[in-house]
């Protein structure tokens, strides 16, 4: 996969790949119905899908068959939006709102918003099993088992929630700041970079780079996102814009400015893309993605 | 392991070797000091780790290597652990206490325990994973990662759950009842089991007769239960009795009465030890853990 493609395009077929795996890998036959309904709903609430794309097309710019990873894909989004369920909740962020439409326990209730989080995040991993159906050694799948509950989990995104929510109301540093980043956000764009690459059979300096390629776009991703909360279009987002502000959560606009964390993003995206000459995959849809990042409106 | 051992010795030293096991697998360098202590506070507030030993005590019925099956007793007792923090959260079960001591969030808050719940649930993964260095084929460890989520998740342990909850204030009919047992409780039970029998290299029929073993010890887990909620001792429970009754649960006792629960309980124990018979393993501890689930008091 060489050269320019239109992106958008790109990105609606691989999230429509994504959301048949769903069909295919989320059974929940027998379940009672509330709960069925209150998966689903988020599960099937649209969104960019941009993490198991990114794991589809690190496969592909490797030149590897994509389909075969699709548990792996849809084992990810399944983890996002857990967290996404778990975050709106309100002992959490206590958000109304997600994508434009109530968040979902809003919808069913705490209870039952816990319970499908819970799902959700247990789910994933019966689905990655599934990788020895599409054609990977066990040796293979155990790995990537073991390296998306690493970055899922306490050392990971778990970790960089807690930090985020012991952070509200209190002046961070920038390192702290970036240690909620790294964790909370560029964990699972990292596990997706790295995933793709492993399935798709990659050197282990192919390995290293596209994983300093992760972080990079993570860390722009979440930078973006701060930026969004401060300028965004409320109607593009499907989310109020200010709530960090509100919640008096530290950002990098808040920190050093929205100039400065403009160009904070631009260094980034230029170390991401060196980071996909070093693996020699610095002509495919990876590079536009990272141009994405931080062109994105929404 | 033939005849008769002492029993509460034997828990006792299974349940020592799994909290072992504890300080080997959860990593938890670097990670923010509330979520920390917060996971810690549960997963060492003792119980009878009655899930893992039940796997490590299968392993040995069928002489196999037990020490090499702790990544899994580990994985379990952390599942076991995360549902009880969601379970007694407001808006859950809401309880306070929890073994004798104040549950989860009335010592964290609401946010750092399913926080806490969700990192223990995400690490059981990459515990279990970690029998490909014990020893095990990572065809079998995929296996028994599948087997986990399935049993653990929306078909499983989460849909009894979801279930239990839905049923509170009704009139459920017996049908209704053993749909939640089963699954609530049962299924991580019979996952025990099979986990064992599989990692010790049993034989289908095997694993099926001790499947049908751990799902009724599972049954009778859940009504001796039931039992000890309007006839135990608070002090021995370390938790109040006549919560079903107060939150209006429909339980064995409430539906079929007190003396035809306990004569559901023998019988299940009964088919239980024919299933151990069939399985070749009768003259074990496993049979001798089937007397202890009617005759505890805790």
């Amino acid at each position: 996969m060489i050269g320019n493609i239109d992106l958008r395009q790109y990105l609606q077929e691989k999230a429509a790949q994504v959301e048949k795996g769903f069909k295919t890998y989320l059974t929940d036959e027998d379940v009672p119905e509330p709960l069925r309904e209150s998966v689903r709903y988020s599960l099937f609430a649209g969104g960019k899908r941009l993490r198991p794309v990114l794991l589809l097309a690190t496969m592909e710019a490797l030149n590897g068959n994509s389909d075969s990873g699709l548990p792996a894909a849809c084992a990810v989004e399944m983890i996002h939006t857990y967290s996404l369920i778990h975050d709106d909740l309100p002992a959490m962020d206590d958000d109304d709102y997600r994508r434009g439409k109530p968040s979902n326990h809003k919808v069913f209730g705490d209870a039952m918003a816990i319970l499908a989080g819970d799902a959700l995040l247990t789910h994933a991993f019966e689905t990655i099993s599934h990788l020895v159906d599409t054609g990977h050694d066990a040796d293979k799948v155990v790995r990537l088992t073991r390296e998306l509950a690493h970055f899922a989990g306490i050392r990971g995104m778990v970790g960089g929630q807690a930090a985020d929510l012991l952070g509200e109301n209190q002046q961070l540093t920038l390192e702290e700041l970036q240690y909620i980043h790294q964790h909370k956000t560029a964990d699972m764009i990292v596990f997706c970079v790295r995933a793709g690459a492993i399935l798709a059979d990659a050197s282990p300096s192919q390995i290293n780079a596209l994983t300093r390629y992760g972080r990079h776009i993570g860390l722009a991703f979440q930078i973006q996102d701060d930026i969004l909360d401060v300028i965004g279009d409320e109607q593009k987002l499907g989310k109020a814009v200010g709530s960090d502000e509100a919640k008096n959560k530290s950002t990098y606009p808040a920190l050093i400015g929205l100039d400065s964390s403009r160009q904070k993003l631009n260094d980034m995206i230029k170390d991401a893309k060196q980071a996909l000459a070093e693996a020699g995959v610095e002509k495919t849809v990876l590079a536009q993605i990272a141009d994405f990042v931080i062109s994105r409106d929404q």
